[in-house]
């Protein structure tokens, strides 16, 4: 599995950084968001250190989508959002791929 | 394939009612959203009549989502956010399983 040791989403899926872990399985591992903005703000990732772009058409995608779909129904049954931020114009912070799950609230517009 | 009459995403997709059409093939579907927020907005679909919750986790989710990353380097080269809405509280307004591709701008907060 390509993991890197300066990414620290593949840390947090070693264990080797804390989180507040919110589902685990051999490939794929839900944390907390330390972001505040929403009641729920969950980052759904593999394990494996794919790139943002990689993830999304990678075999994994259905079940690391079933997986945010999950969340999202259990932890915001009013409605949510999934999504993944590409680039500076997306505001993406981490190379690691990962899908976001927000809600809990009413959502603004997403552009 | 699954197709409902009074769906417009399903229309569409059947050339029954007009969209700017960016991207066709056997599966999938890109028009051009009506919203102008951004200078980007598309909207990747199966043609098949699949709702929001079934695309993510289907066979089909690993093509949708490479299209909708190939639109968005394409289209938006300085970034962009893909993502799915679901429910009142997502802003969810069609049944029919979709994706959005925003970008061309800096984009805001995604909750």
């Amino acid at each position: 599995m390509s993991t890197q040791s300066n990414c620290v989403f593949c840390r947090i899926a070693a264990y080797q950084e804390p989180a507040k872990v919110w589902y685990v399985d051999n490939d794929i591992i839900v944390i907390k968001n330390r972001l505040n903005w929403v009641p729920v703000m969950l980052l759904v990732m593999p394990k494996e250190h794919l790139s943002q772009v990689q993830i999304w058409s990678s075999d994994l995608m259905p079940k690391l989508g079933e997986i945010a779909v999950e969340m999202g129904c259990i932890f915001a049954p009013g409605g949510f959002r999934i999504l993944s931020n590409f680039g500076r114009h997306g505001m993406q912070s981490q190379s690691h791929g990962h899908l976001h799950v927000v809600g809990g609230v009413q959502l603004h517009e997403y552009a």
